[in-house]
């Protein structure tokens, strides 16, 4: 397999990833590719656990903090985790055992805006990034890298580390060549603009460049990507999926959207997966996406002649359509561009696109203030990733969820967010199974209606009564009654049901 | 005066405000120039609340939906407030009579982001645009408008409404011609890059063109802008500006900045002009700002040639600094640079620029979470204004303030922010007169003593007591007590403080 690193300078540096572990120290800060359960380097995690178990066990500390470029997999944030090996990390996660660490105060977590992160990091914002590394699918004659399944924050952690370590990942097809734009946003102070006017647009090279005597180790692997299995969508799923539609429609009716060349961007999940199945039937012809992460049903959506372009910054697919992808990536290449972190998620060319954001969300209030990140205010699942980045500057913003979590014990509207990750200036459209609540152009206290209409019904009569309490404040422009506000929240905690 | 209006098919038009008003009918939709009580019209508002009025006593209806820039003054926002003429506004006010009326319900108000209020007319989210009444300085021979003391929305509301009054008042200098830059960002599918590399560049021309065949009047005034008297800034104002000046400093040291061409970004008020009265005896050279409006403070450092340009959307001048503005316009012009308020406040050109953001706050709570409009989560002061588009595209973003209003009933530092407008992904450095808080790298948990070191004395007893609470929560990703979190609300409005 060494035919995949071409360069014979770093050839020469192959060694085990035991070995190459040897490179990063306690108290290092790690920059690492992966996103979304993509591109995540398969043997390092592993071996840098090992080490940190190996020092525990003497009693000698090591940890080192962990920088990304989204969520990763079992076998890197969740190896690290387990091994209490992590400091602090940013900026996303989404792995089981890391989750329970952060919550318990085991390890610290900051959540960040994902076309923040990688600029927070070439602004020195996080100190010194001592050692990247980086899955690869290849390694040219030049010494540049052919990006695996995804970009991410690549580029800032190869650029910035003191020193670089290379995982070159056979199960990564070599027809992924040709699939990254790898563009550099020069550094401030003299940033230009990002030129791309079209979804398709590509406006860098196929690799990325390297300064190759910053690479201390170059690792091989064999490992699939984390791949989640894709679920059937369920009937909820498609209801919400439904109303989705019904938004789109009504879009075109009121003459703000065509049939032709819609774009979109999209969470990841059921109700995205129900939602391009819809549009799989839909009027809407040479579908586009300027998104975060290539979906099964893009791939659905191309096939069927549906879609002609996706942008994104890595795959998040299941393991049928990995291997889809991995026999036919010659073919998806034409319609597929995967960029760096910076630009797939970045506010100018969203806003110059004029897409419509999807995400999901754990919890809206009456007003649309929306809670992405934190369960009863406290608890975190994963993060905000992107969706900041495109909610804020879409088109139009819609978040998708249904109406109740747990058997109905948690309402996703509440009186008030127990935690807000999307404010009521930035959220414009909150779809459940029971409809759309438009708030475009909607005063607070005329969002109430709307919102509490896409409650489910056993919570809307306890919606209903907080806002008659919360409008017999004295002050109207956004009635609440502060000391009853999170009762559904307290609720939930003493009682486990929102509903008391 | 009518040198004022060259064109002649416009000059055929002129006539008086009441007689101007006859063109706006009950239900209209109105865009107003006008933006931090500059450049608004002078005439057409009293005269639409007279008719008001006079439909009022014959018991019928008259209201209109008013969009402007941004706040405009007692005799625009003023009148048609108190003449209950206003059914809907957006998307900023700062009338003491208006926000009134909005907290009673008498009318609707929508706080939108600066950034999103023009873009959002022309994707037709508030409807068909009747009318638009727009101050200007002159009108050139071929019927080009010559914006007056700023941009706001102008150019959309020009475009999108059906119909155009113009008020063209001899109060403004003729030299602000060649002040503005008046670049359109194409419409939506075909938006391109905006091509500002540096704060100082002229991408546009210095006028507006228009249809002249939908201008239905023109009328002529001769009135000042609003133009808020200057206040001395106090002592507290002068230490919170002593710490904006040691994050700077800090800034410097870390090797983050440079003394020579710092890019500012100033909300108004007393602190911002001590901020600029401190940088005129700093190490800081060549500064740039690239902001909303022109302030004093800008000017004092133009001439003390210490600012070399400053880009905005407006002035929000005092009566003396506007008349030094007038008398000196030709001057000014080399330094000063009034776009369209999709340039001023573009989250593209915001973050090319890589600017440090300084806005105020009501209230921040313990994690970074910042309320910047409601006084105990209902009472909206004015409105988000364009810190959501600065604070989320700043190279660094910082909120000053105050740590005590009310002569101490009420702080601003909480356990939990009754309202949400920036959130903990977006709040960089929380200012105040005992220092700043830097919460950049920070997880959630490790930002709390830092915050309360920030707090008053007096306060900060109470929110450590918060916090030890928060953290017997069983999850500590963001610690809380939800069913406490509010009691310092709670305590301000049934006991007239939030020390309880």
């Amino acid at each position: 397999m060494t035919d995949r690193i071409a360069n014979s300078e770093l050839r020469s540096k192959l060694m085990s990833a035991d070995e190459a572990a040897q490179f990063i120290n306690n108290g290092d800060t790690v920059g690492m590719s992966g996103f979304t359960g993509a591109a995540y380097p398969k043997a390092l995690p592993t071996a840098i656990a090992d080490k940190a178990k190996e020092f525990h066990s003497k009693g000698d500390e090591f940890k080192i903090n962990v920088l990304t470029g989204a969520s990763t997999a079992p076998d890197c944030d969740g190896v690290l985790a387990e091994a209490d090996a992590i400091n602090y990390r940013m900026p996303y996660q989404s792995d089981p055992i890391m989750r329970g660490k952060v919550n318990s105060a085991e390890m610290k977590y900051q959540d960040i805006h994902l076309s923040h992160s990688g600029l927070q990091v070439e602004q020195g914002f996080f100190g010194n990034i001592d050692v990247a590394v980086i899955e690869v699918t290849r390694i040219t004659e030049e010494g540049h890298l052919i990006p695996s399944s995804g970009v991410g924050n690549n580029i800032e952690y190869l650029e910035e580390a003191d020193k670089v370590i290379l995982e070159v990942n056979e199960w990564q097809s070599l027809d992924l060549e040709g699939m990254a734009d790898i563009y550099r946003v020069p550094h401030l102070p003299n940033r230009t603009p990002i030129p791309i006017n079209n979804v398709g647009d590509r406006i860098g090279n196929t690799y990325i460049q390297i300064d190759t005597n910053k690479v201390v180790a170059v690792v091989e692997t064999n490992a699939p990507d984390r791949n989640s299995p894709f679920k059937e969508p369920d009937e909820i799923s498609k209801q919400i999926a439904g109303n989705f539609l019904d938004f789109l429609e009504a879009e075109v009716a009121a003459g703000r959207l065509a049939y032709d060349r819609f774009i979109m961007q999209s969470g990841v999940g059921n109700v995205p997966n129900a939602v391009m199945a819809g549009l799989l039937d839909s009027k809407f012809e040479n579908i586009q996406a300027y998104t975060e992460v290539v979906q099964d049903g893009m791939l659905d959506l191309i096939d069927a002649g549906k879609m002609t372009v996706s942008s994104a910054t890595s795959f998040a697919l299941s393991p049928e359509y990995a291997e889809k992808m991995n026999a036919e990536a010659k073919k998806y290449r034409d319609h597929l561009v995967l960029r760096p972190l910076q630009i797939s998620n970045s506010p100018e060319v969203i806003r110059r696109m004029g897409l419509i954001s999807s995400n999901g969300l754990i919890e809206a209030d009456i007003y649309g203030n929306v809670n992405s990140t934190h369960v009863g205010g406290t608890r975190i699942m994963n993060g905000i990733g992107g969706s900041g980045d495109f909610t804020r500057n879409a088109f139009a913003s819609t978040f998708i969820s249904p109406s109740v979590a747990k058997d109905g014990a948690i309402s996703a509207i509440v009186p008030f967010a127990s935690h807000i990750d999307h404010t009521e200036h930035d959220a414009m459209v909150i779809i459940t199974e029971y409809g759309f609540a438009d708030l475009r152009g909607l005063a607070p206290r005329d969002r109430v209606k709307k919102m509490i209409a896409v409650a489910h019904p056993d919570y809307r009569p306890l919606l209903e009564e907080y806002y008659e309490r919360a409008a017999k404040n004295k002050f109207l422009q956004t009635p609440h009654d502060l000391a009853t506000a999170f009762d559904f929240h307290v609720n939930l905690a003493e009682k486990g049901s929102m509903k008391g």
